[in-house]
């Protein structure tokens, strides 16, 4: 991701219950995929170890953007399952990325 | 965590290399308990998943606060073995955290 911030980031780690885990990444994949199709989205960094611990990390444009994402019909379903039954536990950060840095291990030449 | 926005979240994204993994674990541990010591650290989330790629974020008070732990001779040795050995990439991003919730599935009785 090569944006310049500010950008936004929404982070979001959650706590999975049990429950329906099939549908659980079914639903996980179909979000991702709407969620590339909004405007102004950036890019998401996702992970969710043995505890069913899990951070996701979505980078947005601006504000504007995380709002209309979040205001989207499919995915206001998908909240209202996450709260009946997907999670057992939730929190959710909006946050505006003031600096970033990456890093690349060198690679030996390919020959 | 109870603290009220506005405060700082780094997000530590990294994906492992095959190296040292015990080696990796302890170290990770150590710098996780390191930080819990550190004047202003407010909590940390951290997950890994099964293809290597982690997201951990730990938050702070201030973005001094973040400036001295990232100056912790002991952290600045991890973070040297990190490029050499641990993270085939990573990316950090210091960022302020505006807005906050979260929600917790409520329990049925224990009795």
């Amino acid at each position: 991701m090569e944006t310049k911030p500010p950008y936004y980031a929404v982070v979001f780690t959650t706590k999975r219950t049990s429950a329906d885990a099939a549908g659980y990444v079914a639903m996980a994949q179909r979000m991702e995929e709407l969620a590339r199709r909004q405007p102004g989205f950036l890019g998401l960094d996702s992970a969710r170890g043995d505890d069913g611990i899990g951070v996701t990390v979505s980078y947005w444009e601006s504000e504007q953007a995380i709002r209309a994402w979040y205001l989207v019909a499919e995915h206001q379903e998908a909240q209202k399952l996450g709260k009946e039954k997907w999670y057992e536990w939730f929190q959710l950060r909006v946050c505006r990325v003031e600096r970033a840095r990456s890093f690349q291990q060198s690679q030996a030449a390919p020959f």
